[in-house]
């Protein structure tokens, strides 16, 4: 493993000192990532994408407890398929790549990879839904999509990813209202109870908002540097893409309409997230429900007769109870040490001679470096909680993170010089005009992340411009 | 569901009437599939979906007990990354969607978008494998690719389809063989245990070998019509794409050597596989293991009291046993009898008023269509035993079918003959010589399916030339 393992004995870069770089630092030396031979693309490597699926397979089981069907749409998109709803056509054209040539021919019309695939599903169900009764029609897919970035970030921001998006169509206005809020409390529910992650709920305003859509709401999280991460959306398109695609239906009186849309995508970037809400200087720190492998033991002069013998069936006593692997490999312990540590795995068991003859293990967690001492008869019923007690500390330490980051402005000098000191959300009245939002991101590189469902009236008046106030706003830098 | 449902009382084309219509429209009113806006493109609907995910959960949990990794590499490959290896690049090239512009600017490298992943896995083996302790490199993804197919029909060939691609480094040519040899296994038993398909399992020769492989190995298998259809490959590289791509390791004592690869896939086709080996002229005919739904109810007179509510708790009774359903919907009994053997429902279970005096229900068959009264307190214990026997009726059944089809030839008159009478597999011998093999092609249309593992010296000579034979092959004409 020569030149591999080098990388582990190397320091990573404190985040203190470049959060940046500890970033990239942790995505190459987890071997989450590795770049793509294109600008901006990647490779999701097995450890990575072991995350990518325990996050896929439990957000996949609830987007079909709530009544949604997997489909699986083309790649390609006409450029006049895109063309038909003029929003969306601006918001994305100038990040397609295109296609031209097809075999050895060019092609009579130019093909787009789809950025996102709005345009397909339209389509489709403009030809499909015909009655009151087709309705609603629930469809999602797992896919990738290509977006042409300009600077690129491995899951935060790159060329290509991989997603979910979901695409329904209903008979009316509050229906798709209904669903558009059902999935971001879906969203919410594996951000907050699967990756520890806490979010701060909301609608997007019209600037950040959508290419086509009437609203948007969204999840947002804080990373540790304090900027503020989008980590999930869900639109609500009204009847403006089925007007364009001229997608109608025959009410129960033989009338026809518009259906009413939504469309609602969660992304690889939420491996970013994981990476910059939970990790620390020693890498990767992974809550125990998405971590593939939730405890690793660890022999200790595991050439003296025994103990390897004795760490195997322990290993077959907790098995089923948590997701348990052994590293019975040459390396050094200390090595191993660091080697867990960096994967994120959130219990380190170690065993040795002496812990043999007290019929013990040593547990160390993950989050905190805490040891503890656990008989071996107490293991079983031990583990399952020490992981639920993982798990919690790390949304509570989150939580706590952002509160720590959350202040109040009534002017925007208090707005700079929280940027400036203790940067993270910001929380400021805002008079819902798009030249106050585009000043205030002149002034000071922050965007509005969210108008929050939970509103409070801070100030009366408008931070930017002195107006009357109408919403409270979450402002902050983001990636 | 007004036009969608009319597509059910008309007739779809009998298969002995026009064979590519009957195909036509079994994926078209079974709901798995619908066009997509560009020529060749599928949209996968919620029913064909559902299909796919049951295959690909089985063949994933498969490839990863035989100790891979699932991984995600990016779509576009640059174009000097796939001329590379020469005979990769020759076999590919005249068939793929090139892209050639990126946001609003001209790439300065045109971008293949993956027919295939090989030159990525290669880029990334090369890069990353040092050492012998590195060996084997065991990955797998499950990903979308592009080939700009002339003719294209629904699963069968079209512009994008969907697959797994394992690829694989090793450090001898001995040990990659043996991994050749394991996926196949592995591809055979997912063909025949799970989607009662019987295969031929064999190598193929020079010319229809993958471009760039030392060997290809292939599953073959024979659809209604009596053409074949290649089912799966498992390929043997030696180390030719390792020269091309300068993959190397150092070997315990130091010493430089080349790795040896392999690669193997499925794909989205063995959808058209089960249409086309069990289907029938009303429609899909599904085996258990893979039926997304494997019985469904259909009450009789929902409208009499005490029927649905009979009905809601048969379900409930049987829900954990078999993944069941129930249409309780206005239509006609006939119709749903209809809509539910269009979709290859292995059971229908059909409850009455009168059978609920009698205490039981009659579960139909979609196989056979034989009927069967079983007493209520009976049906837990039937209803696996049952799926187990269609499941081995089916497998059977396409078995008998492929032998029936099976014929030796040991002269072309004959050959021509069978292909005239009774299309199927033809066993020949052959001498080696491509021109043989061309001729053979030119003549009748039939190519070589596979060399089998299994041997039979039928004659001397070669059918064709009439000099010495080296092996017998399976000919047919194939999809």
């Amino acid at each position: 493993m020569g030149k591999r393992n080098k990388q582990f004995v190397e320091k990573i870069t404190a985040m203190e000192e470049d959060f940046a770089q500890w970033y990239t630092d942790v995505v190459k030396q987890a071997n989450l990532v590795d770049y793509g031979p294109v600008r901006g693309t990647m490779i999701i490597k097995p450890d990575g994408f072991a995350i990518w699926e325990r996050i896929r397979d439990e957000l996949d089981r609830q987007i079909k407890a709530t009544g949604h069907s997997n489909v699986s749409f083309p790649l390609f998109i006409p450029e006049s398929l895109l063309q038909k709803e003029k929003d969306h056509v601006e918001g994305f054209a100038p990040e397609v790549a295109w296609v031209t040539h097809g075999g050895e021919n060019e092609l009579s019309e130019r093909l787009v990879v789809r950025p996102t695939s709005e345009a397909l599903f339209c389509e489709y169900y403009s030809k499909n839904i015909h009655s009151y009764r087709d309705l609603p029609m629930l469809y999602n897919q797992w896919s990738n999509v290509v977006r042409w970035e300009k600077t690129t970030r491995p899951f935060l921001r790159s060329l290509e990813f991989l997603w979910q998006e979901g695409h329904t169509a209903h008979a009316t206005y509050e229906e798709a209202a209904e669903e558009t809020a059902k999935m971001l409390n879906v969203y919410t529910d594996v951000l907050e109870n699967y990756l520890a992650i806490p979010v701060l709920r909301g609608r997007k305003t019209e600037k950040e908002k959508f290419a086509g859509a009437d609203y948007t709401l969204t999840i947002e999280s804080l990373m540790h540097d304090g900027k503020a991460l989008q980590s999930g959306t869900s639109h609500h398109f009204g009847s403006g893409f089925a007007q364009a695609f001229d997608i109608t239906y025959l009410d129960e009186n033989g009338e026809s309409q518009f259906v009413h849309q939504t469309s609602w995508g969660v992304t690889t970037r939420l491996l970013g997230a994981l990476i910059m809400v939970h990790g620390d200087n020693r890498g990767l720190v992974l809550p125990p429900k998405i971590a593939p492998t939730q405890a690793i033991i660890i022999p200790i002069a595991q050439h003296k007769e025994g103990v390897l013998d004795k760490a195997y069936s322990l290993r077959d006593q907790v098995k089923n109870l948590v997701r348990i692997e052994m590293d019975a490999s040459d390396k050094s312990p200390g090595w191993k040490f660091n080697e867990c540590e960096m994967k994120g795995i959130p219990v380190r068991i170690e065993m040795g001679p002496k812990d043999i003859e007290k019929n013990q293990v040593v547990l160390v967690r993950r989050d905190t470096g805490e040891k503890e001492f656990v008989a071996l008869q107490d293991l079983e019923s031990r583990l399952p909680i020490l992981m639920e007690e993982i798990q919690e500390n790390l949304f509570k330490r989150a939580l706590l993170h952002r509160e720590q980051k959350t202040a109040i402005a009534t002017n925007m000098d208090e707005f700079k010089q929280i940027l400036a000191e203790n940067p993270g959300f910001i929380k400021a009245m805002w008079c819902g005009d798009i030249h106050c939002e585009e000043k205030i991101k002149e002034e000071t590189q922050a965007t509005s992340r969210c108008i929050p469902f939970e509103q409070e009236k801070i100030a009366d008046t408008c931070i930017c411009c002195g107006n009357e106030a109408k919403e409270m706003v979450y402002w902050a830098k983001a990636y």
